[in-house]
């Protein structure tokens, strides 16, 4: 089917917009339903590429809710003894990786600094982040809850700081809008693949 | 069990940050992961309680995901033709109905000032706000989306609109501490409830 221009069009202002620079890592998330919102999210805020780590025998699936972002979004799959290396790659490549550890030291995600080179680290659903990645972390940040129950649903937590990373991006005015958010030699790879 | 005094001054204080003046309307949202995500993140800002309007034959269900935030988080039942008495009901009580209804008159959510009373009300999985209650609403709201798929999933939607309202109400320096935001009357009978 030949591509109409429109369509094209679309395609690369949204590839315009997208942020090599903002990421997310999810450890050991499994829930076709929470890694199906939180490519939606991703593709929405305008996150280039994601990571999932997955226990062993466990393929990422998703489902119809994620309305087709698994082709807009790669989701980059490691094994579970890959976490650190993961985590490693990504520090050697200028990100700050900041892990959602409800630890004492967390600091509140409104006071962190998101315009740079950002990883935000999930953890699984029951458990949490893993120790290793823990301490691989440079900030543990957490999102302060008022209430009784003391976690949100990882789609609801990891929505909550990409959409606060996007706020604090437009307002510094460093949002893409050209494609300069995507590395050199992706972009007409990526227009390829989605086209 | 006797209650600990410990655990009574918890309740207290998340009892005394809960705010009366935001709300939630759920209309036809029925999956449970997605109800149970909503009711937490509800649980986790200080909504007091929120609103659900239910097709025939449908009750809203919760799954273990909800970590029990429906017991902090009185949800009220509305059958399907009660949707427009009850959006009528919350603005007589003096809220300003936030539709998210993602049609061309509706601005930017960051535009809004949901310090006021304010109830956001939310769609359906499939199908989004009903006409009814399109036509009901004070204000068209929505999360602008910088990719490719049309609309985010309805409880990180929902999330990302709370997270902002606790934002500028924090900004604003209007966040309840003393229980000022919970209606005289019900702040005993929700501690009787709650303990
Ligand atoms: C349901 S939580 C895990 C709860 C687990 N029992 C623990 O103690 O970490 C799943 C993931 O959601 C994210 N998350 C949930 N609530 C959060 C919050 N308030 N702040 C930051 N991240 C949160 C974290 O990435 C967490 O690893
Ligand atoms: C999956 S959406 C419904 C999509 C539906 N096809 C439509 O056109 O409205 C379910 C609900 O999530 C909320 N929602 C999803 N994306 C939103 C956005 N970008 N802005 C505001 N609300 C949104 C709205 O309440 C919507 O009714």
């Amino acid at each position: 089917m030949p591509l109409l221009p429109r369509r094209f069009e679309r395609l690369k202002a949204v590839l315009n917009r997208r942020m090599g620079d903002l990421t997310v890592v999810l450890e050991h998330v499994d829930k076709p339903h929470n890694l199906s919102a939180i490519l939606r999210s991703c593709d929405a805020v305008g996150v280039l590429e994601a990571h999932v780590v997955s226990l062993a025998g466990r393929t990422p699936t998703f489902n119809c809710t994620s309305k087709g972002s698994e082709k807009w979004v790669p989701l980059h799959r490691h094994s579970d003894g890959a976490s650190v290396a993961l985590l490693r790659q990504l520090k050697d490549q200028g990100f700050r990786l900041y892990g959602t550890h409800l630890s004492v030291e967390a600091v509140d995600y409104r006071q962190c600094d998101f315009t740079g080179p950002s990883a935000l680290v999930l953890g699984a659903e029951k458990w949490g982040l893993s120790a290793e990645a823990a301490a691989l972390v440079d900030q543990p940040i957490v999102i302060p809850m008022h209430g009784m129950v003391q976690s949100l649903n990882v789609s609801v937590a990891c929505a909550t700081l990409l959409f606060e990373a996007l706020r604090q991006r437009q307002v510094a005015g460093v949002l893409p809008s050209h494609g300069e958010g995507v590395p050199a030699g992706r972009y007409e790879s990526l227009l390829f693949e989605w086209a």
